[in-house]
């Protein structure tokens, strides 16, 4: 089955790809920054619907577009992707011996229909010493990624306890994805 | 700090290499076959202890001795290494849309003392197809696999919900080492 996917992200196209999916890439560029006192979930829920608006206007065919915007949340913080590698190791460091929230926003839409929603998934990190940060930040560059790691990577290893979707930590929820294009195909 | 591994598994090495350790593999076959009526949390628990028992005996220093097991467990069925390419494609029709359980028994040992446990972690796969199955077993061949799979490979996209710790399902659930290498080297 053919699908557009909204995002650039090499991470959710090869999710898509193993699970079927013909996949086509449409970058279009949006704002992403928050809206003042918008919580977390609302951002990831319309940074996705706006990926996906974005993309039906360069769609050369009425094919299904998926979107998607993932964060990570550390004790109410929003952790985006980091500036620079001191950045990152700040942020890892931050990560390191606490529980954060993942959060995905997802939608999936055609010219008829659109289906979105969010999806949470809580990472516990074991603590990190300095060293190991350094040696990850300067290895995997993790600079764009959400938080610093990508837990397809040797970031597997900080990880303690996961309780959620570990698609949705990769970057796109992606039994969640499936569900919502079968939604609308079955109308 | 050096310490001795009781495995071949380059995952186990890897995240205990990751987390600073230097690490020296010994490898001392013992047999892994359940005992009659063992249940599958008392089979990982002793097999981790006979792995460290048996490398002890080739140890040339007198260096800490880590070792571990890792099975996957179906509605009370025990599934081991694929003996072929039909069972590792038999072994992911049988996990694919349920929860399974990851058990793995951990064991760490010094001359005077050993530390050991077992870590459980809940898997629920989403439903996947036959054609992404055998794509999956011909492309990674996970057949030195608990189960079938690797969750530090593409297999990540057939995760869908984890509950519990993420490194336990690589094979090694390394926060729980980390402590029992702690609390030996505290006394």
């Amino acid at each position: 089955m053919d699908i557009y996917l909204a995002s650039g992200s090499p991470r959710r196209r090869t999710l898509l790809e193993n699970a079927g999916f013909h996949v086509h890439i449409i970058q279009a560029s949006i704002c992403e920054d928050p809206i003042e006192n918008e919580s977390p979930e609302d951002l990831v829920k319309r940074l996705a619907q706006e990926k996906v608006q974005a993309a039906f206007s360069k769609a050369m065919h009425p094919w299904l577009i998926v979107g998607g915007d993932t964060i990570v949340e550390l004790e109410g913080e929003i952790l985006c992707k980091p500036s620079s590698r001191e950045d990152a190791i700040d942020m890892l460091q931050k990560l390191s011996g606490k529980c954060h929230r993942v959060l995905s926003g997802y939608c999936v839409g055609t010219a008829e229909k659109i289906v979105y929603g969010i999806c949470e998934t809580k990472v516990a990190f074991r603590v990190l010493s300095r060293k190991e940060i350094i040696q990850y930040v300067d290895l995997e560059k993790p600079f764009d990624k959400s938080g610093s790691y990508a837990i397809q990577s040797d970031a597997i290893g900080f990880v303690d306890k996961v309780v959620g979707s570990l698609t949705s930590v990769v970057g796109l929820p992606l039994r969640e994805v499936i569900d919502a294009i079968e939604q609308l195909q079955n109308g």
